[in-house]
């Protein structure tokens, strides 16, 4: 599996540069202020970077939510039970859950994949590439073995590649795991080097002494397992989980079948910062969604050169955000393919001239 | 007109609180961590005050985009010729400039209304409440005369009133007018109190001289004038301009009639504060869009309450950043409806039950 994974990574493809080149070329010549549609001009021209054309659709949207527990809440660390995992996985296949609901008014298919939940359950909607019933608990040893953690990439990039042979033009993540925030600051702790005190936040709700215990194991797996920053595979095998590493096969996958990826949240970042590390050029299929109120969160954004968009306070997680970061980068393709540009001759009648190279119209 | 003023500004009604607790309480019952959807819960349940419907929908929109020219770009405070305020309105009309693109592709009506517009043009499209060709210069005197503004507030709100016969659930506002954040500055000084310095930006691209010009302008402005802070129509009347006159007048009538409406941008944020400071039930009514980056604005916010959604780096004016606005409201509304409760009998088969009372499932 590492040759399969060293393939993998070789197909990513940096962005094409030809295409932003045209894409900003149309910018220019759009009817506004060079630069005022902000951000929507940077997703517009980067989505050119990734299919190739300068004009995109986000008409087809897929949110891929993985799942998988563990073994780290032997410790304390979470407030809730490991028997939430498998629950919340099955009530976001009925499209009742937030994520699930925003999903279905907006169109949205979602995809939720059981990686490694450790209660039973029954659910034939729920995709099944479990690798095991929850990973170890990282305090005492690695979360799980270098060919799970690998075995959990290359089946986050075969769903990528799913994606694309179904005719999905954007696709989103999410996760669902109790513990996760535990393993994602652990494994971000482990690849930037910064201090565990700053990379970790209470998760949901756990008290004083829950929240220094959780600081205290995350330290403690660290130093026990010694993960080798330099080796991505290693930092998720050592102190990771199912559900991060198969989110950052997801990343790699989406950029080797070039299509865009939404990151989501905390643990969604620390696995696109994971795929990042192993592969410079997949940044560059990465999208932002909204500000993750995760301590660790705007460390992992500016390793990715990433700011949020939305500001909505949520902290939901499951991929919740997706929803409206897709609609986000449907109104970059609009402006893109809907405004006229100063060339247009037809309706060029001597308005539009007016506005040329104005910086702004509101001054 | 200011008894029909007082008339209208009587018949704005508070929130109704009795649907808000309603609300409140369906989201307590929602299958998620207690706040989990951040500001989407604050909207659906602010929205549920304003129609007293626990459930609501955001079908049908539109954005109202008021536009006048202002006396004041004589002393060289705008980059762009007064030509470009009719130029752009006519573009806007023709669903190819940056809002109305955005507009066109979420199903966004679009109604330009001429409060104003200096320079001649021909286009049947634009709605004419044109008042004058343009205010006075704020340097030498008022932009306009008591009954002036009071006509364009009124003209405002009847434009609210339309759209609530026309079916409309939610309002935008957007404006066009060269120079208008020089009135808007001075306004929100007046109000506020707030040192000229601190509420004026460089608005389009000017240089360091016409900077200068502007804040020195808005100052003598503001000393000729000496606008009465707690008459916000004598600031409108004598630092304002018919655009933000109009747009307070919107306001006020979207209260009235109880439709939520988004604020966009400076210019439309420092209209909703002369709304509030007329009647502050009306402030209620108001929703953020996205943040803008003139100075002014997030003091506006600040005394409004109000945090904006949307971190886009966009400031091309116009209602721009209303379209995505609407798509926040429309999935604050999509959970609220859309979402299952734990009493959801119909799927409690046992997961659901998992997952109440618990602070966050990614802990």
């Amino acid at each position: 599996m590492e040759a399969e994974l060293q393939r993998l990574l070789a197909a990513v493809r940096p962005l094409d540069e030809a295409a932003m080149e045209a894409a900003r070329s149309r910018q220019s010549r759009l009817a506004k202020p060079p630069g005022s549609l902000g951000k929507l001009e940077e997703i517009s021209i980067r989505l050119s970077g990734i299919t190739g054309q300068v004009r995109n659709r986000l008409d087809h949207r897929r949110i891929l939510v993985l799942c998988a527990d563990n073994g780290v809440v032997e410790e304390g660390v979470a407030s809730a039970p490991q028997s939430v995992t498998a629950a919340q996985a099955v009530n976001m296949t009925r499209g009742k859950t937030g994520m699930s609901a925003l999903a279905s008014w907006f169109g949205d298919e979602v995809q939720v994949v059981d990686m490694g939940i450790a209660c039973p359950y029954e659910c034939p909607a729920i995709l099944d590439r479990k690798i095991a019933q929850g990973t170890q608990n990282i305090r005492y040893g690695a979360a799980m073995t270098r060919e799970q953690a690998l075995r959990a990439i290359l089946t986050g990039a075969a769903l990528a590649a799913q994606a694309q042979a179904d005719g999905i033009q954007g696709l989103g993540t999410g996760e669902m795991g109790i513990g996760n925030t535990t393993t994602s600051a652990a494994v971000l702790s482990a690849l930037t080097g910064a201090p565990v005190e700053t990379v970790t936040s209470r998760g949901g709700g756990i008290t004083d002494e829950s929240f220094a215990r959780k600081k205290q194991v995350i330290a403690e797996s660290l130093r026990r397992n010694a993960p080798d920053a330099a080796d991505p595979v290693d930092v998720l095998a050592k102190v990771g989980g199912f559900d991060l590493a198969a989110l950052c096969g997801v990343f790699l996958g989406a950029a080797r079948c070039r299509i865009p990826v939404v990151i989501d949240g905390f643990i969604s970042i620390v696995a696109a910062l994971c795929a990042a590390r192993l592969c410079p050029a997949a940044a560059g299929y990465c999208f932002p969604s909204h500000a993750s109120y995760e301590r660790g969160y705007a460390l992992a954004a500016r390793e990715l050169g990433l700011s949020p968009w939305l500001l909505l306070d949520m902290r939901l997680g499951e991929g919740s955000g997706c929803p409206l970061a897709f609609q986000v980068m449907a109104a970059a393709c609009a402006a893109m393919n809907g405004m006229a540009t100063f060339e247009d001759a037809a309706i060029n009648d001597g308005y539009l001239e007016e506005i040329r190279a104005k910086d702004s119209f509101t001054v």
